[in-house]
């Protein structure tokens, strides 16, 4: 690679939370113009004015309306008032199978005097049109819906009728006046709106509209919104990934945000940060869209590119580039020559967050659309959640149901990852003046779906694949498990403070070499789950370590100063069996300590360190090589109180069975029951 | 029309509420032979029963699985689990913008004794691959989201430093391992399952299988549900209508719901009562798709056709038919050859009912979907509501919101009605054992959507097509007016009791001949509204009534004896009317009664009856001649203390608006302000 000038160092532009890129701009390009610098400079907005600035630039109304067939109408936008052209029923009809009467012919009749009625010669089935009035003394077959002919003023049901000889019937009872009878017009009168401009056509105004002979209605057109993302190393899904990209997620995640709010996506791709194809691509997108959403995930130099391109396309331009939000704070959302163009931060929960919170309104405007409704809860924070004072943050949280409430746990993980947002099942949010939200604070959660579902069974702890076949079993029968990834440790606290029922855990104590069960607080108990092979893991070939014990093959690390290891987290218990090997020595990476083995395997594998130890599938789909070392135990801490619990009694009888078993083989771990 | 001997007659099958047709069959065909008669006999079956006959014989379950591109997945069903077949992130990768870093280095940095690092002859963008390790006393420019090197194991973020001439920088504060730098997989790990079976996909799921490269994911078939109404009368929207036809509502609805639930609906149109074009509409549907709806709308004979052509096409066939359902009891289920084959009531609130209650669920499981999770609140019914007994009764309700609580107030129309169904906020289930509701009873009401939306005005009382430019106004303010058309009487009623903020009136006192006024309860205060011209209506060109005083026309109708009145029920303003011109007299056609101007206009038109009295817009709109003969005062009780609510302030405004009196004489009435 050549050298570069620390001058000319660019870096991704608004891609991270803190302001990312925008004060790398300031600080690193020491050798741009003043100027080209200046431009850059992020005039950080509180939310609110920011949000304030981007409607009253951009004046959001329907982008216009176009007709659709009604077969082709569920889910649009009625963009204008729909008046009934008809009555309905369109004639005075029949709502029985019976018989066209005069009411006053029956009004004496009873059983001791029954009166009898003569048939006229005709049947007025469904379509027919009466031809013969009904004279006194007479009555005409009528079929339910049919219309009632002149001279008959209610009808009679066939049940309370006799036959009277071939062209007769008798009749026992009175009937009132406009019996088995519905009126034209009563039930739609001719004029009246079916259906008002702004009304989501569902299934139930599908029925109104046919009933008045509507074949097609005029609707809001859907907003076409342009989505592009930008960066050198995105790669779209579905295509090979090279060893230091990554796959697009925010460009679909858009689009898909954008049909839910109701306007029509059009994809232009990952762009590369290459500024003449930048330029196309986003005037092309800004003359054949009503809207522009990028994306960041730029590289070198592309963030005040996508900024003075943004610039280029017509005023009022944009109106503000900074936002004091978490996540969010790079966000920039500008009006160009009418239309909306917005950068969102490029880490997946920021741009779902400010696209959400900040664009999706406008969108919804444009589309017709009334304001997402969203649900609210309150629930307890458990722990104290520290903020960053001067931004408005948003926290995503998981709930859980607690003896006294529900609890909103937040996730740990930032706005760098894709699931916080996708796993939330809302957020709280932190105002700009707090410095920290504390524990045991009761918190509105805006919630992401409407209705909070209560999962059968909380699993809280550390986190392993063999646990996939079983929930997948449990789901299969309607149990859903709640799985938190919060550590073995994490996961016995939230097990002593009864907020989980099962804790997964990996713990070896140092002094007795057991597994798991010193561990254990009161009011737990040991289920045991499935053992785990350690091993020695390195690339395939090193000559260093092909074909030696581990002992052997740490030796051979420590003896070659240019050898990296990749350690663990401390209490971790794979890192008790590090520092076993180890006897001392501080190689190299020693300090590098990931939490997984995925993360030790994928360093040993892209040569960012040579060595670690790391369990056996992991060695495997990295493709590394593996010497074994020793088993963990992968077990489960149970609050004993919540065995009865439908959730825990299903979990361990699918712990038990023999497809899981088969499963847990497969994923090349050892059932306990083998042991 | 030809004579047609009595027992001929076949009249409309399933369409009507009351078991309808198929009694009927019972009853009329007496020539038919015994075996064609019992067979179409029903057995009819409670709710339970049936919908347990027909789920057994039907053992749904998804029909198929089908591979979509995740960008067309929206709104699919996962078919299977779906693994992450990479670590998210795929390597270390930096949460910032900054340098990596070996903290080692820093571990004695302050502000009185900075570090110096020197800068490594490259720099980590996104996308490029680290060739140069970090070596002890050096950094790598890096930005957020590339791939930490070799040798590092924290970032520090570009603000945090210094530079220090053209290669080198000066940081002044320790950091930690790990800082700022996110570990492969820390986000999803390999082989986690990102999304399970059952999930309906939405754009957060589209997230985290785009993060993990996911292009085309495997989501169940939508099941293909054929389409067919059957029925003479029926035609289609959009054409034009014949004098005793309807427009084919179930159709199109049936459609829409079937998408609703996840089904793909292919309509197969409105059949006629042909024997072999419905056998060949019906086999055909029933090769081509998975399931086939059929609904009512028949006519002569159609009844027990179409159950003969149900019942041929194969087995277990007609598992159900008749269910104590009301709305609901003709209906058909069977199971043929593994398809459901469905005829629901032709009665569009019946069809729509049953739909959802017994056909909807199965849909679902075959189209992979978990049940609809119906919302449900608790409402007082205010008035008693009479049932029948020995049938699970549905009640369609509208929920207003009361001081003390949720009013659910039953909708008086019956399953013949299309609205009904679709104005109902939902319904309340009277059990088959029950003669009754009292009113005043707490019942449960089940939503047909998540949400009670509270309007912010309610009408209840007339109905009268002013209304409509008023409340199209309040909607443009985003006010919501719910109207419910209950009748003056009606009206004031509701008013008294606090149910209503405005009643729309229009009733003549005989002692004084003024209107309304005189109809005030205490707490009430009159609103004027405006005035509606009543004349005698007649079909243009009659030469008993063209060119005659009212007066002159009435004498000329009863003069001869075949001309036949429609009359207004008791308790209108119009029947006073009638009345006074009538004195005294009672022609043929006094009896039949309907309650609005419309069913007077259409009575006539149709040749029902020869004359009425009614509003001049209503004349018009039937193309009948029209004999002014005095204004009828259409106005507004308005509860006194609701003057305050923002509805009633926002509709006294719109009462007065310029366009609001435009629009009303644009519809034929004069506003009261120019009287």
């Amino acid at each position: 690679m050549a050298h570069r000038p620390a001058g000319e160092r660019r870096l991704c532009g608004g891609r991270d939370d803190r302001g990312g890129a925008i004060p790398a701009v300031n600080s690193l390009p020491r050798d741009l113009p003043a100027g080209a610098a200046q431009e850059q400079f992020l005039h950080v907005l509180p939310r609110d004015e920011a949000l304030r600035r981007f409607e009253a630039a951009l004046q959001a109304r329907p982008v216009g309306t176009e007709r659709v067939a009604l077969s082709g109408a569920l889910g649009r936008v009625v963009a204008s008032d729909i008046p009934a052209a008809i009555d309905v029923p369109p004639f005075d009809r029949a709502l029985v199978d019976g018989f066209a009467v005069r009411s006053a012919d029956l009004a004496d009749a009873s059983a001791a005097l029954p009166v009898r009625l003569r048939l006229n010669p005709e049947t007025i089935a469904c379509g027919v049109v009466p031809a013969v009035a009904v004279e006194p003394g007479t009555a005409t077959p009528i079929a339910t819906g049919g219309p009632v002919p002149r001279g008959a003023d209610a009808v009679i049901m066939v049940e309370t009728t006799e036959p009277a000889g071939p062209d007769g019937i008798e009749v026992r009872r009175p009937i009132s006046p406009g019996a088995f009878l519905s009126f034209a017009g009563s039930d739609i009168t001719a004029g009246e709106t079916l259906v008002r401009r702004g009304t989501i056509v569902g299934s139930r105004e599908i029925g109104v509209l046919a009933a008045c002979g509507v074949a097609e209605i005029e609707v809001w057109r859907r907003p076409r919104v342009g989505i592009l993302s930008t960066g050198d190393e995105l790669v779209a899904p579905g295509e090979p990934l090279g060893p230091a990209s990554i796959y697009d997620s925010n460009g679909p995640v858009v689009a898909a945000a954008v049909a839910e709010n109701g306007g029509e996506p059009v994809s232009y791709g990952a762009v590369p940060d290459d500024p003449d194809r930048l330029r196309g691509a986003i005037r092309r997108a800004h003359a054949e869209c009503d809207m522009i959403v990028l994306s960041g995930g730029t590289s070198k130099g592309a963030g005040d590119l996508t900024y003075r391109l943004v610039a280029e396309l017509g005023p009022p331009g944009i109106v503000a580039h900074g936002v004091a939000l978490k996540p969010g704070k790079p966000l920039l959302l500008a009006v160009c020559a009418g239309k909306p163009v917005v950068i969102l931060p490029g880490f997946p929960t920021s741009a779902m967050f400010t696209f959400h919170d900040m664009v999706a309104p406008s969108l919804r405007r444009l589309a017709g659309l009334p304001p997402r409704s969203a649900a609210k809860v309150q629930a307890t924070i458990p722990m104290r959640v520290p903020s960053e004072l001067g931004r408005t943050e948003f926290v995503m949280v998981s709930l859980l149901g607690l003896e006294d409430g529900l609890a909103a746990y937040p996730l740990g993980k930032g706005s760098g990852s894709v699931t916080a947002f996708s796993q939330a099942d809302g957020f709280i949010t932190v105002e700009a003046l707090a410095d920290a939200v504390a524990a045991g604070t009761r918190s509105e959660v805006t919630l992401f779906t409407p209705h909070v579902t209560e999962p059968d069974l909380v699993i809280m702890g550390s986190h392993c694949l063999g646990l996939e076949p079983i929930i997948s079993r449990l789901a299969e029968d309607g149990i859903r498990a709640r799985l938190m990834a919060v550590g073995s440790q994490g996961g016995l606290a939230a097990a002593r403070r009864g907020e989980c029922d099962i804790a997964p855990i990996h713990l070896l104590d140092p002094a007795t070499g057991i597994y798991n069960r010193p561990y254990l607080a009161p009011g737990m108990e040991l289920v045991e789950g499935w053992r785990r092979m350690q091993g020695f893991v390195y690339r395939r070939g090193d000559p260093r370590f092909e074909g030696r014990s581990p002992a052997e093959a740490v030796a051979s690390a420590l003896a070659d100063p240019d050898c990296h290891m990749v350690n663990r987290n401390a209490g971790a218990g794979t890192r008790i069996v590090i520092d076993g090997l180890l006897g001392g020595a501080r190689p190299e990476g020693y300090s590098n300590q990931p939490r997984s083995h995925n993360a030790v395997a994928a360093a040993i594998a892209r040569g960012r360190a040579d060595w670690g130890v790391a369990i056996g599938p992991v060695a495997e789909l990295y493709g590394l090589g593996f010497i074994p070392i020793a088993e963990e135990h992968f077990d489960f801490a149970l609050v004993s109180s919540r065995r009865g619990r439908r959730g825990v009694a299903a979990f361990l009888a699918a712990l038990e069975e023999p497809a899981t078993l088969a499963s847990l083989r497969k994923l090349g771990f050892r059932p306990a029951a083998e042991s």
